[in-house]
């Protein structure tokens, strides 16, 4: 039985690969695909969103633009890592798909609605904005979606201050919201993500697949790798929101922790930082986990055999 | 010309008194009641407005239940204040007039944008978190709207602790939203409505009216004054939502004062407390103001004056 | 029966003045004058005090310097209220008087240890870091001394922000440590110190005098003014510090109200608030009231006399 | 050359091993031991000092007591962890050595600077009220120290909360002065006491001394070990305190990495936090560092040596 997921995101170099992933992998119906502000502006991660949906020929799914702006906190984009654009590096293609004339939000809702309960995953990769703005619009859908597999946050590590991670940080209140409610959750996080760099073998797999949507990919990765090197250091650079992806796919793709998580909301060092109560083994109810350790090899397989599946596409016509 | 109002309520003995001024008052055109958790569940909450518009006679106008909880925080009510029913005292009449099917955040927005720019004025007398909400959603109602005139908050007085009022400190966040957008925002406060007293002399003019509505009024008020004696050691019980309606019938009611108004999000004694810096002149573009000092004469003439429009409603047939 | 009081200031135009009602006030024993950072460095505050000691003629009491900055908080002066020398305006003598060679801290507790019980003021005209220090180095002083009255803070009003005032904010954990010890304490905030306010009658009065103090206190207001009008659009200049002296004097100078006040350790806007809790009548135990309003004329005349009794002082020779 | 050290602590269990470590070991000049409220009250941490004191025959050190409580939060004990005394288990022997008169502050003061320059170490095993309070009293301590050596805190474990640490949240505003003031500073955490377990080969080590002290700690471990289960689920009892110690004697008993770290003073969930920001490499002039792996052989070995050198102290005599 396929996996059926809303992914909702902000592309973002990653983001972008993450949904080639939910498109090109035979696991994964992808139900609707959700914008939000984040990596860049809502109308810049919209426009990506659209033109990824032509560079993998993407037909049929909704695609939807949620929330301009976090509910509390002003609008922090992240230019130095996904450039003006949010998709520097390769040409994006014109989009052709037209946009769902629902908000994000209500898309969101009534995917979730109209399919039988428990049946469908959200894969938040951005802020957790819309996901938020759902749950607290329609608090039915807690109770009905299968669960949540979000990229964000990191039990020990930061990289937008030094132990908050960019999605939670820019919407702290949202990442409080969700984190909270009582559906299943999984926090892949940059404990993670980290470790799904995109290293020279990876590449060179890629480059074997030899189709446009690939070449795309690498066109992706070498942009986003400089940046990645100039920012914060990296000598490959992690390729974080597909890994989320990958978890629906196949949990096996990666070890999992039960653990407490709740958002830190008012700290002057730690706002926004993804509190993993380690010191107890997990209450019998506990709903969250964190992704502890990636199998490389196979998540990039995964990667791999998505782009061959997707195929050639010529875009550009 | 009247004044198109969306009173967004949580009923509550003043905010059922709000109701009654809103539809008896000429000035005012009901455009929509939208009802929030607060002072009572949604549930509560949403069934009174429905009984009011019974005891008042209202139809033709939406009525749509919105959000069961605030944004961030967990539920707080108020019983100790308006009793288990969220409107103990008077009988209440089983309502005959259905919901709206819309979520209230929806019914705003599109009241809202259904209307010429700059005529439409949001009436807050609960907490924010409808209207926090839609501003999110639909963005573009902030500079749609004429203004918010909302009930809540003080300058200078606190209620649920000892600097924060009610309907901000249950949901602050949302609070923050509304005070930060830029539309031209009315904070009638504590400083404002503690002025709004139902003396004997009030009772007495209500009492002449002599129609049942009006004599719901004075049950409302007699149960309202027991529990505020109570609970806060109040002489005669201040009747706070109606003093937001009775500004937009007519602004001289009441002395205003402009002044920035923030929210504070993470004080310890301080949370939810509407800041408001009186140290210097305001800027030209300060967009917020506070009640200062009320006409109370004129303002309980208003609401006899709407009892007596409203006449009698034999609402029990 | 004299009061015997121990002046913990930071001259500063107003600490001057205190130390001048403290010194010329037949009812004041002056036991010791510390000094504190705040208005400006504890350097020049010091040299301030020693200055001002020749001024008037002050021998026989301690000058010892205390804490060169606040316990958590980075050091905040007020070169904008109080000049580069924080004394700015008239022309200082060079102090003759040496300081003592204890640390402040140690000679507040060792006059209050060496004193009998219940008979020691603590006036604190700063920053209360000396103060804090002091309670958790010798708890016992405490209970020891008669009670704590002091200039800073404010229950409605505030300078150094929307709701904060200079010597709380520079630094709220000492205020936190003063206000929740259980001495009785007074606090004289801006909703009384601004009613102090000199004006062109006060300044009548003193030029009368005639002396050469007089003269120096009237060169203190004159710039005092001039830097109030431009920081905070003041007519005249509020004289802050006098204020706390002279309710030791005589507690009929000004009305004051039991009420509980805490003080806000971690709100972004409120931080350093001094938050009283207006709400219910005070609790039998409760150890702070607030001064609320002043007897202008018995405050300056209280000066003026102060002036007269200090009389001549050739301090240049 | 020796390394004169002033121990500051709060025994409990494994601070009196820090100081049985101190006195044993032939690298460490003692040259006072403080005390101050932590594991227990003042009055009780101080007895057990002094008692330890004459467990290992330790004579013409001075002793002296601290703070009774922390700066600014209430007063926090670890009866859990260390029980009714501060030092359950063994039965400790009346002590015979007297308090010295000074206060803990002031004996640290004096101490650092009776020394020349770099030559003295803290080690603080406690809260570090103490430290705080000396080196805001006296600022020249933090240049005249040669390094601050601490038991507390922790980059990835806390144990007080999710991520706080006992010693740190007891007091974090005075952890957050030391931590902050621009001496060395080695912080060892539990990322680095978690490992110094008193194993059955650890137990099996100290029984082979076979003298009165080391059967005292065996009696300790014994005891600590039993609570430790109880209270946290450890197998064995990490022995936090010693390991500070013997950073002292010898740095390569750890590894450590340079690492800018401060105290979070205002999160909800994150309240005495010690973040570690491990996302760049330290600035050249970063001063603190935190130690990251225990060399256990050689930690045991240290405290084996220094049970023996002590020898046999017939202490009930």
């Amino acid at each position: 039985m396929t996996k059926k997921i809303i992914l909702d995101c902000d592309p973002g170099h990653d983001d972008a690969i993450a949904i080639l992933l939910a498109h090109g992998n035979p696991e994964i119906e992808l139900l609707a695909v959700t914008t939000v502000v984040g990596n860049q502006t809502l109308e810049k991660v919209t426009r990506n969103a659209l033109g990824m949906a032509k560079v993998a020929n993407i037909v049929g799914v909704p695609f939807a633009a949620g929330c301009v702006r976090p509910l509390v906190r002003d609008i922090e984009i992240a230019p130095d890592v996904h450039g003006e654009s949010g998709l520097d590096g390769p040409e994006l293609p014109e989009p052709t798909l037209e946009l769902d004339s629902r908000h994000a939000v209500d898309l969101i809702i009534e995917t979730i609605m109209s399919h039988p309960p428990k049946t469908v995953t959200i894969v938040p990769t951005g802020g957790l904005t819309n996901i938020a703005m759902a749950a607290r619009k329609e608090p039915k859908i807690v109770e009905r979606v299968k669960e949540v597999v979000l990229m964000g946050g990191g039990y020990h590590v930061g990289n937008w201050s030094a132990v908050a991670e960019f999605n939670i940080k820019i919407d702290p209140e949202a990442a409080h919201i969700v984190f909270n409610e009582k559906w299943p959750l999984t926090m892949v996080g940059l404990d993670l993500t980290h470790q799904a760099l995109a290293t020279p073998e990876v590449v060179e797999k890629i480059t074997k697949v030899g189709t446009k949507p690939a070449k795309f990919v690498l066109e992706l990765l070498e942009c986003f790798g400089k940046m990645y090197k100039k920012a914060q250091g990296f000598d490959y650079p992690p390729v974080h929101d597909p890994c989320a992806v990958a978890y629906v796919i196949d949990p096996k793709v990666m070890t999992t922790q039960k653990v407490p998580v709740d958002i830190e909301l008012t700290g002057t060092l730690t706002l926004g930082m993804t509190v993993a109560d380690f010191r107890n083994p997990p209450e019998p109810d506990c709903h969250t986990q964190v992704a502890v350790k990636l199998d490389h090899t196979y998540f990039w397989d995964l990667i791999v055999d998505a782009l061959e599946r997707i195929g050639e596409v010529d875009y550009d016509k």
